[in-house]
């Protein structure tokens, strides 16, 4: 054995054990999982580099995931296509492809390129999700492989006919210069917080590559996050206390709800957007009312209603908003039942998330839902307010009906007793994600039928007037 | 409360325990799921019923996906685009749109209408699918809602314009009595085992609807799997014992190894089919290495490597197969380092799966394996076989090399011990799924060079020669 294979295999050995260090690290307090991005100039040796960590590594605990590129458009958010190679706590996945190919490639495809704000605005979105996953336990690491022009020439003159082909295929003609420069020139808006791998030798190149992710498995991946923002809490809002006078007009009720059911189908099924509306509120102020008038004129098939209740295990292991960017971009008409606000209601009342964690949470919802209004989508929001003895009327009405008995649980007693807790979360949640773009409707729920009324008139009022543009 | 209000409110009560007690019994032996399929003539009232079921029902516990139809196409198994709403044990999913609205739609839709064989074909493997379920804690429910041709056109006249379009939009035009014939002639070649609601009223429809699967939850669904079969075991293959005298010319490796790393990567790249290449094998026989020559002369974009271990517990909630239901019409060419053979070999041999499990799968995963074949999918299947000495000589080997030293576990040691529990399962795992379509190489390792220049040459061999037609 030559003195240079024994340094291979030591740092082979260093990589498995640190590895397995990660991976034990699941369920712990330092417990991380690791996004691997990989981007670079074609034949620079990003493949081979990735092919020889998975044998260095043990590759049983290294998933490659590498795409083709897709280009960004309207109409889904740029980390769709990878939200299922998220990894979970402990796993660690290279995105040989992934959002930064994506938008190379798309700046150099589609017929109006464009323009630098375009491209810059792109890259501070996309620089943000990252930061929203490593807040999340994900830690993100970037490589570009880069390599001369003429270097470039020469390894395109040793490859064979069909893999000339495949490069042509993954984006650029590779053998023009000005496409060349163009890359470049580009990808130098984005690679300032890159590892930048541009070794000539192969060996060399690989080995830089898992050097730098030995680093960051033994060092960086231990890091945790720190808080620094100072937290303000809002006034209770007046929404929520105040009990509006019922003017209301019962003998026209069911007139005016079928009307506005109608209505509401009709501009559900003909608008050109996904719609996604969403309940929250205090326990039984009316969700499951509201949402099956929603839904009254519509087929199944023309929506999906998500019931959300604590994240499972598997869940868990996964930035919170995860298993809902695995629910947003499937359907026509999304309603959730509860939703990702939970993170700043109840995860942070029953103290399930740190204060860092929840404080952090409006922008990553805001930013989340700014994704989802920005590719074509309405967002709606309900918080159906309840007064506090009429919930208990209804608490009480639940446990004396033996059907209605399973909604109400010892739980929905305890939360009671935190009332306040969560009209202060509440009211923190409106003063910080009340946007112009999804912004809040606040419907007060001692009159059911009136609020489903509102809450379907608010609906075409969103539809109508709201963000996107329709 | 009226009579019939009463009525209702036991139903639902009726249904709510039900459905928690089947919640309750996950992990349990008799833990299942259900999967309920709803198919029908348009405005037969199926989207009011399951409507009507989410309200009885706990929302929270029973998922509904309601899908337009896809076409059925020689690209993917039917089972395909279903795999990710397979219920979990104790989940309840209505699956409103299946693979039998895709079957009726495809029918009714394609230029070149299908011949009754086809048909008939389509039927038998969605039943054989269906059973595996059922034999894999699935419990599956089909319902067929009926109506008249005259009732049909009253209806239609009925609703307004925008759901006339829906109702177009999905499946046949409705107002055309041929078509309506059509199907119901259609449907009867495979409704005969499924619940036929035909009732006129609204109510009487809902209430069979709930009452039937309630009757379901109650008795059927606490009924487990009887295996009549009679079990035969095959006598031990002889190349598994058997090792072959050595005339390999180990000079000119390098030079063949080369040319077929690059024939191999050819082939690959340019064939119009997906490629499913999988490795099993005794520890040690040397899987890892076969790989890395396979992938060779490849872009890691070309490829999908997946390293198979025990199952994560959530997977443990879903048939076997699932989790490579799951990975198998993703990508371009699959390589697996261990497979669902797993259920056959170490799940045989440690008892994890029953002898009526184990001894079910075969014909399980002939049938998982003829529907990749069938829509357009290479299977290559390997074993690489290792004399016992060998193995033996390979793993004291690994103990002695620090960065091979993971390789290698006290599990090995005892899988060892197994040795003939595992040449058994292997050899009964050849006399049951060595097919046509997806036959396996056997290839001894003793030898490690000469094994890979083989595993090349089968590759080669099968891709000219073997099913499905290329």
């Amino acid at each position: 054995m030559n003195q240079n294979s024994m340094c291979e295999d030591e740092l082979s050995l260093a990589l498995i054990e640190a590895q397995y260090a990660f991976k034990k690290a699941r369920g712990t307090k330092t417990g991380k999982s690791l996004l691997i991005l990989v981007s670079g100039i074609e034949l620079a040796g990003k493949g081979e580099a990735v092919k020889q960590l998975r044998e260095w590594m043990d590759p049983r605990y290294l998933r490659v995931k590498a795409d083709t590129p897709n280009l960004l458009n309207n109409e889904q958010p740029f980390w769709q296509p990878y939200v299922s190679s998220v990894p979970r706590e402990g796993q660690i996945v290279v995105l040989f492809g992934n959002w930064y190919s994506d938008l190379l490639t798309t700046a150099m495809h589609i017929n109006h390129p464009f323009d630098e704000s375009t491209f810059d605005g792109y890259v501070q979105k996309m620089q943000a999700f990252e930061d929203d996953l490593k807040n999340n336990a994900v830690d993100v690491m970037k490589f570009w492989f880069d390599t001369s022009w003429s270097h470039l020439q020469k390894r395109l003159q040793n490859i064979d006919l069909s893999e000339q082909q495949l490069h042509r295929l993954h984006g650029v003609d590779w053998h023009k210069k000005k496409q060349y420069e163009n890359v470049q020139r580009l990808r130098q808006r984005f690679t300032q917080d890159w590892i930048v791998i541009d070794e000539d030798d192969n060996k060399s190149r690989n080995t830089k590559f898992a050097l730098n992710i030995l680093k960051h498995l033994k060092h960086d991946a231990l890091s945790s996050v720190v808080n620094t923002a100072i937290w303000k809490q809002s006034s209770i809002h007046e929404k929520l206390t105040h009990t509006p006078e019922q003017t209301f007009d019962h003998s026209s009720y069911k007139q005016q709800l079928k009307k506005l059911t109608k209505q509401v189908a009709h501009l559900l099924r003909e608008d050109q957007r996904r719609i996604v509306i969403m309940f929250e509120g205090m326990d039984a102020a009316g969700k499951g009312g509201a949402i099956k008038r929603i839904v009254k004129k519509l087929d199944p098939r023309e929506y999906e209603i998500h019931a959300i209740s604590a994240p499972e295990k598997y869940e868990l292991r996964h930035p919170y908003l995860w298993r809902f960017w695995m629910k947003t971009n499937q359907d026509k008409i999304t309603i959730f039942d509860r939703s990702w606000y939970g993170r700043v209601l109840v995860e942070r009342v029953e103290k399930f998330a740190d204060d860092a964690a929840w404080q952090r949470a409006y922008d990553e919802i805001n930013r989340f839902e700014q994704d989802l209004v920005s590719t074509n989508t309405v967002v709606i929001k309900f918080w159906l307010s309840i007064d506090k003895n009429e919930q208990e009327r209804r608490f009480k009405a639940r446990e004396e009906t033996p059907h209605k008995r399973f909604k109400i649980t010892d739980e929905d007693w305890r939360n009671r007793k935190k009332w306040d807790n969560y009209l202060q979360a509440a009211s923190d949640m409106f003063a910080n994600t009340d946007t112009v773009f999804a912004p809040w409707h606040i419907i007060a729920t001692d009159n059911k039928r009136h609020a489903r009324l509102q809450v379907l008139e608010a609906i075409i009022q969103q539809m109508k007037a709201g963000y996107p543009p329709s």
